[in-house]
């Protein structure tokens, strides 16, 4: 393989495929990016074998072209080098040139390097998807989805189906559901013309989805999404996104989700999550970051940290709305920090089924999107 | 003690003062912010007994009123929590009230917090200076040799003198000096009107004059040095930041920087580093960092990495102008880049006396600054 390509967009590419290359993984072609020339242009691959991301560098684009290839092949070139090399080359212009051992040349301006390659045919192959059932979906939703749901899988491996977010779409609905046994949050959207679509059980590691957030672009773009068996393919113009889908059954989340409520209130979300956080400094000493809140007969609630050696925090806000019983309860403050930040209404509600009973926290009028926190028991 | 203040004063403040912090110390009264009432104001000091500072906030400042105190005293807060609670106070005042035992009350708008105080009778007490001997210098000046010499020194703690950068002041010549017994570095600047002070082995931590750099002001400003005979008094408006001197006596250095050299090249600087760079980006896997440099016969300089599992790499430059005997010397390129990054002229001096002896860099005709690096016995 012998090619000469603009830095710039040899750059761009390494980036975009180098999120799925593991540290953990012990085997070196897994540490490599595959880079591979076509009629097309530069193919670049890079695999944990659970993620795969490819990107394609067409000879040209909007009437530049992007680089000449003098002799097709391809050859895998250690990621942690290969990313600092082409970013530190000299001029715009990089030559890759390798020869039949794999050894490659890489020449820019007066700077020459040498690296050892490795044989491509070791790296594991993408298996070809069936594109029948193609879902189209916009990167802004999917973000949003995303975003939404994200923090609450669990990050430990006791549970590996928990690691994951569970998508199912029925009935033009697509639901993503997320919970680590504490907390669990939920987000629905309308994803019109799917009529004939049903997703179940597909479960995605959240560690990848974070990685696709990052490869999402700022605009508003349409992604096509293809659903295999054991895969799924987002594809985001020239990159192909490839992730394993968890193994395992998703428990069934529907039923611990109260209908009803025995105390509803209805606070500003911005002077609730301002109340929290600080509550939340004196009370992250211990591991459980234990917050109490409270209605007072006054007609405000009554946030407060758990005296701890350091101190104790109370502060009062405003309940905009209340109805049912006055309550006390506690909780993680850091389950709620997190929720909280994806509440973009001016006011949420609050809904309480008793003192050891689920929380739910969600934007006021909105029926899309839905955290729940388990409450604390404490003796006080 | 009793008192209401403007948060960002207060912030201010306390974001200075908690430099002096060290996460190493177990004495939990190290840990903590000490705030004492004055008539002068409010003054905040924090202390690892190794650095002090303290800031003097005033009662006003440019006609605006920074606090008012209504009971006078004092207490010393945990520094962790105070920074973060301060900053996450809702209304733009915040009043702390300490009672007899020290539990503070921190209220802010209709946020409340308590915290546990410490006795102030704890608290390591600052030296009082003799100031009969102040030196002014600016802070442009004393960055200006900081930044210059400070990655030279050593950090392991071995011999801890080495920790430190000597300076040296006789007949208005400022000297700092810092080596790690690998490379060393040495600048010197006049400080007129000094004829009749004298510094002698005067080594000052590199980790504290590194939190010093941070102290200092973006706008240049004239600063008082007051020297003591175990510690040193830097004066910058209000903040006083005291630093005590490392014992025992500096090794000797003029003896291992040659006056003569058998080779001389001067080089460009922006050329020399990208190369230098690049050739870093190979050989940093091996510990050594091991890079080799050669005249070559067609007038230029090689640079290369030596022969790694991952490849070499090699490049040539311009050589501007070359004096003496063809050279070939191996050194590590981590040490030459640190050393390059405080040169701005457009051009450099290197400058040999063997393949077994002292490197010499400095910027082409400047006398101030002059970095040695010691060179590396190779096979090949």
């Amino acid at each position: 393989m012998k090619l000469t390509i603009y830095k710039d967009v040899l750059n761009e590419a390494i980036q975009q495929v180098s999120r799925a290359i593991s540290n953990r993984s012990t085997n070196p072609i897994l540490k490599g990016i595959w880079l591979q020339t076509s009629d097309e242009g530069l193919i670049l691959t890079a695999s944990d074998t659970d993620l795969s991301i490819r990107v394609i560098v067409p000879l040209e684009a909007n009437n530049k072209v992007n680089m000449t290839i003098e002799r097709q092949g391809g050859v895998v070139l250690t990621a942690k080098f290969f990313v600092d090399i082409v970013k530190k080359m000299p001029a715009n212009q990089i030559t890759i040139d390798t020869n039949e051992q794999f050894l490659t040349l890489i020449q820019s301006g007066k700077a020459e390097l040498q690296i050892m390659g490795l044989d491509p045919e070791e790296f594991p192959v993408l298996t070809t998807l069936d594109e029948n059932q193609i879902i189209q979906v916009t990167s802004e939703m999917l973000k949003a989805q995303i975003k939404r749901t994200l923090f609450a899988v669990s990050t430990t491996e006791s549970t590996p189906i928990l690691t994951g977010i569970l998508w199912s779409l029925q009935n033009n609905q697509l639901k993503f559901v997320a919970t680590d046994r504490h907390r669990l949050s939920q987000s629905e959207t309308i994803l019109a013309g799917n009529e004939h679509v049903e997703l179940k059980n597909v479960v995605i590691s959240g560690q990848n989805l974070n990685e696709l957030l990052k490869l999402l672009p700022d605009q508003n773009t349409l992604i096509d999404m293809v659903v295999a068996e054991n895969q799924i393919l987002f594809r985001l113009g020239r990159i192909s996104f490839f992730t394993r889908l968890l193994d395992g059954q998703y428990p069934d989340t529907s039923k611990i989700i109260p209908q009803q409520f025995k105390s509803e209130l209805v606070v500003d979300t911005k002077s609730f999550i301002d109340a929290i956080d600080r509550a939340y400094l004196l009370s992250r000493e211990e591991k459980t970051n234990i917050v109490r809140l409270q209605t007072l007969s006054d007609g405000t609630l009554e946030i407060a940290s758990s005296l701890s050696d350091l101190g104790k925090m109370t502060e009062q806000i405003e309940i905009v709305r209340f109805e049912g019983e006055q309550l006390k309860i506690s909780f993680n403050s850091k389950y709620m920090l997190d929720a909280l930040k994806t509440i973009e209404s001016e006011q949420l509600l609050i809904g309480f089924t008793g003192a050891m009973s689920p929380i739910i926290v969600k934007p006021l009028n909105d029926v899309n999107l839905l955290h729940l926190i388990l409450p604390y028991r404490t003796t006080n």
